[in-house]
């Protein structure tokens, strides 16, 4: 538990949320600023900032994926996105590592944008990512 | 396996890829059109389409957390975000199982944008979710 993080404060009970799913490692409550009808957000009761110091964290795996069936069959949303930011520049605002769970229903429109490039020699990028695994 | 599949033939050697990271169930490559240097998907060996067929694939999780790590670091990113996409409307392109692992850097933008709302009263709307679990 951090002091100063509002995740942990919503874990705590000091910070009202509307709590979705609950287990001895793992909590989901709605986002306050949902994207979406049933914006979920996934975190772990044990504070870790982000996805790098959370190696020994499979017991996410099983909730995330109820609480993502879940959001999307309670209101019958055509498609769910997962979304996890890692520091600010990835646009990361609580440093409380969560996963964003949208359900995207008939009608909406996807804000997610891409501008992607085509690889061309992927051999050294391939290389110097491996070599840090 | 699913024989029309792009991803079960990259997993077979079939179909060429720059990997990154392999076990006994679970493959990592570059992506054949990366939104930044080392932009890595991540997959299961067996094939589901999505999501929501994947309770059981904890096996995933410590795979995604290293490929994370080792994206961020390879290139000296100063953020990583993670994207999972389910359904056509959500923006899923290929229809067997993947996380997006985007580092971003320096000097670049990022590209996603939310159009987020107010939660008003999120009593119902959590407990219509929470039914489904
Ligand atoms: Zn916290
Ligand atoms: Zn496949």
């Amino acid at each position: 538990m951090s002091d100063d993080c509002i995740f942990c404060k919503i874990i705590e009970g000091d910070v009202p949320s509307y709590k979705v799913y609950e287990d001895e490692n793992v909590y989901a409550f709605l986002d306050a600023e949902p994207v979406s009808k049933g914006h979920t957000l996934v975190i772990p009761k044990e504070h870790v900032d982000d996805i790098h110091g959370a190696a020994d964290m499979d017991y996410m795996w099983e909730p995330l994926v109820k609480v993502s069936n879940a959001v999307k069959d309670a209101f019958g949303a055509e498609g769910v996105n997962i979304a996890q930011n890692n520091g600010e520049k990835a646009g990361q605002e609580v440093f409380h590592l969560h996963f964003h769970v949208t359900p995207i229903y008939e009608g909406d429109e996807l804000d997610i944008t891409y501008n992607r490039s085509s690889l061309e020699s992927g051999d050294s990028v391939a290389e110097e990512i491996s070599e840090q695994l």
